[in-house]
């Protein structure tokens, strides 16, 4: 239950930081898919490790393998498992100080949740490095959902304080893509970009860290999808998105912003345009009553700082209860919002697919080409 | 499933807000335990229309009735059915204007779902009125943590531009839950109640509305549950608030905050104090790794303003495809955030119980004195 | 998750034998159905008590009342809740000997697993009254069933050693019905019925009961649904049949039968029949790999006789640990087969409805006239 | 969900029977086991092919891999994986007659669930071979249930014609255990077990193939565990029991030899024995009202004979459409029966393990030695 996601469209995680390997099982793909693995790989280089002098220095190559599911190249209907290997193992820090208690870190209480048996190394089952499960689920999720014209598309909003509030039109997504691609930090608008990676270079020769949120946004997607109560498009989308280690809000549409609003402000008509029934401006974030608009859904997330930093800290000697003190020496991430960004997309994808599925909007079989 | 929330403590939501009733099912409450029904409808009455002049004049009386699950006072194990009745029902305004959509309302979506054959008298399924259900289960909830010593407490944080960012020490709970309910607004500081009060009432005159936020707090929850990935406590928590109508974004702990922050200025070392393992500063609120910590369990959820408000907008007639205008007249909040106060309780009550007896924490059947 | 079953089509059971009533939730029934209150009336109406001289005289008008889910009367696509009330309550037995443990009963298991606070009065939640609940949604189940052509027949098959083993054709579903309706036995050959009935007579005379087996089948029912592994046809009836009290077996197809049969006798060509793919026999009882092969779904059950006897027996009493004889007084069933009949029919409705709306073969918004 | 089953004890299938290996999830293992690899192994090779001149001679070493969840020879909390690789693959049969479909095998119904993209080589998904993934879950879960004195026990009952019906004392579960492994059909009796296994080697000479039953018994496990209603152990072990491949029947205790019994040959009176409460006889298999009463857990499930028979049958091409004959000549066992037994006995850990860990008997982490 802990690691499993999904009602029809059912991802189930498992693997470790510095174990064999991290790997995702997903049930439920319909039937008939060409299953890209190019583009699977391409979507596991976006959060992959030492792409960019931003991040980690971890070398992980993360090539993906295939283990079941596929047959001639296609989903056959039964689980498909996909895997990385882990290679580039260091886990002598972490050997080191088993007892220290690393500040912000989930060492304690993972240790108190499974009574000191949790393996320890990278932060074992802890690790952001799970996430690149998330991500080849993702991308087979985004296959299906690009067949029924529906995209996903996230970028970097903000860094610490410089942020990027510019609401970008929709029909670009190829070109805000391009743009996105261009820069390590995931940001679109190209001045802002430069700000955002001198200010995460900037913490990274501090030994420091930063954070910063992710936008997201769902163009296409039908209305009249999720539903009220328990199963409201922005309870599947925040339950997943908190799986993500480092992720501490979320907000839809206008989100906090609402909480400062007069209704006259933030009601939204409904209009008629192109024949299609619409609203003005989408504060709601393309959902009312938990049920999809047919409006874009957007939504925007906190990422904290990166726990790891190389700064002298305070702590505590778990073993031996005394206070300590600890710099973090292993390969970390300055800033983990870039490669936070494919993460994102990926959960939602596969949010939406399997609401899709349960709609039944999207076939089991899909018909193929 | 989309009614129905939670693993051993189950709740199954179901009634509208003109039908007969509104009720809740929980499959999974312990047995055993000596139900005290009048804090059950003291709980609800929290919560109840027409119990103040900030909110809607809706006049329930919202009286618990039991209707299964209970017997000789005490839980037996089986399902406990509770429900409250609709009885100052009033469909006039949405018989009459049921083709044009309420603009911020969940019509258009609800008639896209359900193909227009959803009740639409009073929102129906998607009405706040819903969550008197969540309250009722809630309220089980709380009265078995109360046995752990497991408090929670959820107040007004905001309304529109007001905000009251003080932290209260958690451990005048009892002073504090005072002090909230001598104000209608459900804020704590005095002086900022009545700012908040005097807020409500200026919009109210207005025929207009008003957002706000609400924290809530966790005390004395165990250390070292709730867990990775997908069963995080923040993915329940999170999952759970979003039912509630209005909710448009939730953080936990420094939550937006943190993602301008530093490593150095976020990190939260750990100490040693009464014995105890602990952090300096609780910027986690409460939980690492998706597990809790000790420490004590904080969020904060955004509230749009109503929807319902008393000025002519403009929308489109559904029906005839053509725009019209629209200006409420049924009965309504001008700022629902006070209400929502016990809500964001019960929903918080309602995962965290069923946390505890996933992990083994809270046995089956209670022992009672 | 004990008293809730189905994906989409879920119900979750609640209510008591001597509580106030015994009710049904139905989430996810698909929105617009016009509900045939008079169908559901009528099925309860098959397993009511008190309807013919062969069952128990516990006199329940069983009438069914909505309390949520329909308006103008169809299905909103919003939980349905449904109950019928108890009326006829008489407790007296047992409350006198709520410390002997009746023979057979659940009384100890029961008592165990809720610490002693279950409602021990006419078996409380373990009743076969529950199973009323059943019923009601499983005649909205078959309503919707209906509209695909898909039937749901079940017949006594045997009362003791009375069986009736034919074959019968399955055009003629609408002649069996009445058939089996002009007999309380619920058998079809108009010659065992009477032998079944004269048989069910002699025990209740002797103050003793019986046992019996029901087969069910179901007709055109499409091919290629349910599947491997824990999902298959065969595990999903089985699962809900056994929520049923007093069932003890179940074979699909030939079933025990098949394990004494070799390979060659038991395997079923594939034919070519009217331009359809068939089999030859059906011994695999239209489910093949836990997939529908598109012959019919046939499944027997075993029915356990009734515990509650007239008859002295001896047991014990568990708060005064100390050799009892007992002798059952209250109303029962000298047979319960006959009115396990429909319970059968229903709680296979619920389960394939739910798998069709699974695969998307029948949509959340039905169709209609 | 297809490919999942448990709550918190929940294991996951995934591989093929030609594609690159056969696996399982398990998440909720309880940490701090310190994980007997042998034991697992050993019960792999109870279910591996070429064990004995009684089943296929297909050779795979099923080789157990551990990927993930142990570190330091102990379960971490954190979902393990386990696999073995195919190695001894031929698919030219399969491939050569992808378009006949097979008497009584799935490829029919497989075909039409999954469009035609199902993988048919060995029956893919739809192999007996799956279970071995079961398998290693259930070594697991026995290694939790024999520290809580908790055993399984399964054996051949009967094979045909040939029926052991002796009822075994539960004290020797050792010496049984000695007894069994004795004959390559999983019998206890020494002289039925020969008779059985010349059975098999009969129909092995004909080219053909036989079926049988399979009887489960569970010593020790405690009183007033599952319950009513949708969570009964008898709707859970049946609803597991069912996804293993040629089940077609199960039944508890007295089972379909009950529906010909009066009530008062049935019941089983309460007795003091030993100081502790029991029943006389165990007709109802050590479950009543769905509910554990602290007799042994008792079952038999009936198989059907091998499908796959070296013996000429009448089929279909379903490509062309037309009458074509058929006659195995893959590798296949003569008798499932004998390699079924220790996947009866996994499944029945995988549930009741899950049980318990839902009831709170056994707790989320081990206290170990």
């Amino acid at each position: 239950m802990d690691n499993s996601l999904g009602t029809i469209f059912r991802i189930t995680s498992f693997g470790e930081s510095h174990g064999e390997l991290v790997g995702i099982i997903i049930d439920g793909v319909p039937a008939g898919l060409l299953l890209d693995l190019d583009f699977i790989q391409s979507e596991l280089n976006k959060r992959k490790p030492a792409q960019s002098h931003l991040v980690t220095s971890r070398n992980e190559e993360d090539k993906l393998k295939v283990l079941s599911g596929v047959f001639n190249n296609r989903t056959t209907g039964a689980p498909v498992c996909l895997i990385i290997e882990n290679k580039d193992i260091d886990s002598s820090y972490y050997e080191k100080y088993k007892n220290y208690l690393k500040p912000s870190h989930a060492d304690y209480s993972a240790q108190m949740k499974y009574g000191g048996f949790s393996d320890y190394r990278g932060s074992g089952r802890l690790s952001g490095r799970i996430t690149a499960g998330f991500v080849m689920a993702g991308a087979v999720a985004k296959q299906i959902l690009e067949k029924y014209d529906i995209f996903i598309f996230a970028y970097t909003k903000s860094i610490g304080n410089i942020r990027d509030d510019e609401v970008y039109s929709l029909n670009e997504i190829e070109n805000l893509t391009k743009l996105r691609e261009k820069s390590p930090s995931r940001a679109i608008n190209p001045e802002k970009a430069i700000q955002m990676e001198e200010s995460i270079k900037e913490v990274k020769n501090q030994n420091d860290s930063i954070g910063g949120t992710v936008k997201c946004v769902v163009t296409n997607f039908p209305e009249g999808k999720g539903g009220p109560v328990f199963n409201s498009i922005e309870s599947n989308i925040s339950r997943a998105v908190f799986a993500i280690p480092a992720i501490k809000g979320i907000e839809f549409g206008a989100g906090f912003r609402s909480s400062k609003m007069k209704g006259s402000e933030h009601n939204d008509p409904w209009i008629l345009k192109d024949g299609k029934i619409q609203t003005s401006k989408n504060d709601a974030g393309g959902i009312i009553g938990g049920i999809s608009t047919g409006m874009p859904i957007e939504f925007t997330v906190a990422v904290k700082p990166t726990a790891s930093i190389g700064i002298l800290q305070k702590t505590i000697d778990i073993k031996n209860r005394k206070d300590v003190e600890i710099e973090f020496s292993g390969r970390h991430d300055p800033c983990i919002v870039p490669r936070i960004v494919s993460v994102i997309e990926a959960m939602t994808a596969n949010v939406l697919l399997d609401c899709l599925l349960v709609e039944g909007y999207i076939p089991r079989i899909l018909k193929v080409g």
